[in-house]
């Protein structure tokens, strides 16, 4: 048997963090609020989503107490009772706010939490320029870039969820000239699968849960070589969808008929025609962008109704380790999935986030960092499903193939959306 | 038999609005929210609390609605969208924004709700200009100036219920230097009640559920000369108040253990004594103060564990028929109640809202307005009861002997305190 | 002025109890048990209702508890847990078990319930024998029958609810032969008024809350001369009464939206036709029956929506001095509400509870009895109607003009309908 | 490389079902049945439990809608408001009964449930004796014994679970007299792993989630020899691991949270030492015994706690496929799990089911079955936790080494328990 992909493969070399990028990646966080009122950063809209001023502060939260506290000599906090309101959930750290009332906090000011990032990043910035060659200060700064990478993401899904509730349907931003209007047809691409190699391995930066690297048996697959797409999708609406149980899992039909669900997030009828509140506003549907904001009960029903299946994280995985993690990123500012374009398996990296059939779980092995942060991500190995590839609100340099976002699987208001899956026909 | 009171008793004479009263009137709600930031003003803590920036612009619905809309001239919407945004309940005027969403409307921003105000006082203020002869007119806005004038509480208890929530306990306003430190010692004064004649009749403003004037059987009873301090309420909870149920109704009970209620709303613990969050931040409980933030439920478990009951609605007016309605109210600035310095039956009006036994209920006779306006009282006269005599957050020209307001049992957010009744001891 | 009334009115003198008197209300619990299953005995199918079971032997625990423990020589209780599980709300008694829980006590079974019965009423008989003229036992004894009575109709009203689950919609009884099939026209009668004397006094049994026998200022009114019809009732439905929040208190509204109410309780669509679910099973509708299992918000809206209104319970009780307390009562075996046959003011008692605009408060100058029996009725004196006249659940000699009942606004499982009241028109 | 196991494994080889096998798991069903009243049949105490009475009902639906609704020549059901009262989930059959109401039924009665078993089993009986060699007719009626087999351990959990809601602790039956005092020591042992055959495959009866058999890659680990006992988890109470955030998973710790709890499910403190309810009734904890009816959370908060980890069910597997499937069954009639007597690995079967760290999913190539029988595990894997080796209340013919149950991490009322892994030391 022969394992397929090497143990040295890495997609993206990532260089030690250094004050130019620190301040890039900080700088990339507040530019996403400019278009924001400090009411627009205030308002929360449900326990699982954050107001976008919550997230400017927890990020600065996040280098404050586990670099500056560490390393700055005579650290004193910029405000004590921080500790407390913009701890997420490191009960390690002590006492946290509670989650659903972030929005309460109407004190401190978004001005100053511009003021605490802002002397924040000048305390980081001088601990760089000092120390900068400390090895475990400068992993503890790019674990809190690619943290503060993550929170970019939820302060565009967070508004977006925000700003659906109300009636005018606000633009975050204009929307671009629209792209291409049609897409590549649905093909199929084939995988030989066997014994292959997972997981992040190599100098670059990875999270703990991409590892250790290890074994999978992978049966050969067909990947589908495009996203599902909003087209398609409305095909299956169509065809009842939503009114079939036999299409379900149990808890997906629960969901179903607990939540009232009759489309994707954000879907509503127009004069005949769907539209959906985006970004840019309520804009029609087009028939050719990938459809985004399903749950993964709605991405299963799906795929038992085509006759496929979602992939696992496994199959995702060996079919990106040959792809270079290029695609509709955050930095293309449409801010919302666009037609397939590529030929071969396209789309796996951007535009939507894709849900897998594999339930969050720990690699063979793994062990969850020391100390505080070794509650980042080992606690949250239950009740949630992976997904890959990054979305159309991912910074691109924080993607790559053996990166396990996981969510649960009712979820919807990520950009997350379809891959399909098959066994290889013979 | 001879009726108490006489049907032409008046306390309060209101001239008809003119500009400068409206302007008065609408000034003092900007200037309460003088104090509060953007995001103060966005926060609603709870469904039935509003933001301030809702209330701001909520009453200004109600000129445009029920003023502009009918006497301007090519009457042309400020926003079309507001009339569904700020509409609170007024089915005949159409649908309503959702009430528990109000915090989610980041949607016009606080400048915006500014113009909106302007736009609509200049266009009042040209109205009352040409043609404030119209009586009709002229009654809409002295309603509209009087439900402007219940909102200007509202937004004091919203804000305090909103601010509440934030560790850092800010303050709205800074505390005026402590007045007298000592109440006057509680009496009973009696009355001989018999036939009296309850409820409005004459020339000034009142809110159609004050009338019809009309004969109630008063049986001779006997008032508490102030309202219950916080060191008696501190004696009750002393003596396991909280933990009793035999001095609680059955709901009230329930609610005790629901909420695990074990002092009034805003108390907690300070090292030892008991501290409680203010409009000026947390502060020490001062003994001789009212009590304030207690259910109905609350009121009647003191009351009948010292032996006494809460008065009925006719009783308290029969009491204040005699007294000038003058108090403590939110122009003294304490934003708070204070010792009772009165002889006689003192503090009938002003400090806090007294719970009253008697539930909510149409006078017998009592017929709503006709059209939308017909919402605002009738058809809350189910499961509430009726406070009266107004707080320290109540403008003084709103309140008089014959008001009667309104919360369900369970409510504390409101200045809500104690006043002891009994029967007459023969 | 003239009191209407005089305070010597009795219509029901009830002698004290005796042993046959005692062994026949008990005989009447257990005879209404007897087409159940030891199944049927064991559902509950809400908090407030509780299984037949129960109900059986609570009414044997009051016995035991106020009446043999005390009165008893060398008293020892049947089942020391029994104390517990069958003590429904006095606290002054000691704990309760969980109301909501009350169906999952398959244990003690059915059987020894009956046994149970046996002990104390064998016990009861005895003491009756020896000391039956201790005045204060046989207060008590006199309390428990009337209890007892009480929870005669809440084994029919439980019961229904329960068996209602049931798609097979199982008979209790079999349905009497239809009496008349239409009903005497609506009329209306007018009372005059002024200071009337309310409440009971006198020789025979009455509850503490029907006292003390004070006065109330009755403005002239007039009263509906029969009960609401279903096809009155249906034409409320037909003209969109449950769509027109106009027609409706505001927290009936809410309970209209929240619970989906679109006719009254056990209705349904047949082919066409309404059908409900009666003691009798499944059943057509019979237009010129009272219509039933409404709540109060339903009473108030269908008041409204024809111009009228509910009497007050001091109107109500005005009208019944003058009327024998006579009717459709459970003894006739009918089980449902009857069309109305007599002239003048018809159905005044039996058929359905009719919901009074009145708030259940304490007359003035009550005070609950000493003790745990203190507990029986004004505790419960805050967020519930009261309703006046006995239903076709009610055992005849249980009722009086002063009778009080009380459910909260929503409360839609017992046989409450709709008596209309209007001002006296002159 | 080279798997461990082999294809053709079968520990349980059972012959096609015969009319004595029929009869006599049928048998154990209403023998299970035989200490339980009416009434004890009747209730359910929660949505995810059923009542006895149902459980005798739906095994018998399962036979009649499967089998004689198929084969049977000019079949008519023997209530046609069964297939709907008795349908658990198969959506393919059509509605169902609400499932948290089941509890609703007190019609049919038991009494009418045992004469549709007996009328359902001479059917059935008939159609073996004249058909006996129809291949899917045998097959479907071997899938209806493991299931009812299946309700055969629920009944017994459930009514362990609805007995629980009463004060008096009634015993289902006779605790047995006490079996050893001690266990052994617990021992580690050692698996080489690598690529290992997973999965049913052979001619014994198995259920579509066993298959396909498949390879996966097991690294080096130890299990441990025996199942965790009271002593041990006590220890673990004893150090605060309820109250120590780090233990849990962040949804176990929120589990600990809204639940309050403190202990293993029917724990409770008795003077000084832990009582727990089993269905012998009220007990103390014996040291010696496996800890059991624990959730998901509490196992790998223990298994955490003691540095260890939960083995994955093809761990688990792997150490199964070399043991006999013996043990604690109901057969014992111990009724509760018992200490260790083994060398080497103890404990795999019987005594308590055993959490594993693998979600429930899907093998490889998994296809459900066609038609309604397809709905039985496929739909159920999401959200949920595999456990394996069968308990005290699992009749011993039903286990077997790839044997899949599972439930949510929350669920306790199961008799789950802990069975540690952790990496082989090298």
């Amino acid at each position: 048997m022969k394992s397929v992909g090497t143990e040295t493969t890495r997609s993206n070399a990532i260089a030690p963090p250094d004050i130019s990028r620190y301040a890039a990646v900080r700088r990339s966080t507040t530019n996403l609020c400019a278009p924001l009122s400090p009411e627009d950063c205030q308002i929360q809209s449900m326990p699982d989503a954050s107001p976008a001023k919550w997230h400017l502060a927890h990020t600065t939260w996040f280098f404050e107490t586990f670099v500056l506290e560490r390393w700055q000599p005579s650290f004193r906090p910029f405000q004590p009772g921080y500790r407390v309101l913009f701890n997420s959930y490191y009960q390690t750290v002590g006492e946290q706010y509670s989650r659903p009332q972030r929005g309460m906090l109407s004190r401190p000011s978004l001005d100053e939490i511009f003021d605490y990032r802002r002397h924040v990043d000048e305390a980081v910035a001088r601990l760089l320029a000092e120390r900068g060659d400390d090895s475990e200060m400068a992993s503890l700064i790019e674990i809190g870039l690619h943290h503060e990478q993550q929170h970019q993401e939820l302060i565009l899904t967070d508004v977006k969820h925000a700003l659906s509730y109300n009636p005018s349907y606000p633009a975050y931003a204009a929307a671009l000239p629209a792209a291409p209007t049609t897409s590549t047809p649905l093909g199929w691409n084939g995988f030989a699968g066997d014994v292959c190699w997972i997981g992040h391995q190599g100098e670059g930066f990875a999270f703990d849960n991409e590892g250790p690297r290890h074994r999978q048996i992978v049966e050969p697959f067909e990947l589908g070589s495009r996203l599902v797409t909003n087209e398609e999708f409305i095909a299956f609406i169509d065809d009842g969808g939503y009114q079939r149980p036999e299409l379900w899992l149990s808890d997906g039909w629960a969901a179903v008929q607990s939540y009232n669900w009759i489309a994707p997030l954000y879907w509503q009828r127009g004069d005949g025609d769907w539209m959906h509140f985006t970004l840019s506003g309520l804009l029609p549907i087009r028939a050719s962008e990938p459809v985004c904001h399903v749950s993964y009960y709605e991405a299963d029903a799906y795929a038992r109704w085509c006759g496929a299946r979602l992939p696992t994280e496994f199959e995702w995985e060996v079919a990106a380790q040959s792809v270079a993690a290029r695609g509709n990123f955050v930095e293309s500012g449409a801010l919302r999935p666009l037609p397939s374009v590529d030929a071969g398996v396209g789309q796996l990296f951007g535009d939507v986030w894709e849900w897998t059939s594999s339930s969050y779980a720990p690699y063979p092995g793994y062990q969850p960092s020391a100390g505080a942060l070794g509650e980042y991500n080992g606690k949250f190995m239950c009740n949630q499903m992976v997904l890959r590839g990054g979305s159309c609100a991912t910074p691109q340099s924080h993607i790559r193939a053996t990166y396990r976002n996981f969510f649960p699987p009712q979820a919807r208001w990520q950009f997350s959306g379809i891959r399909l899956a098959r066994r290889a026909s013979c």
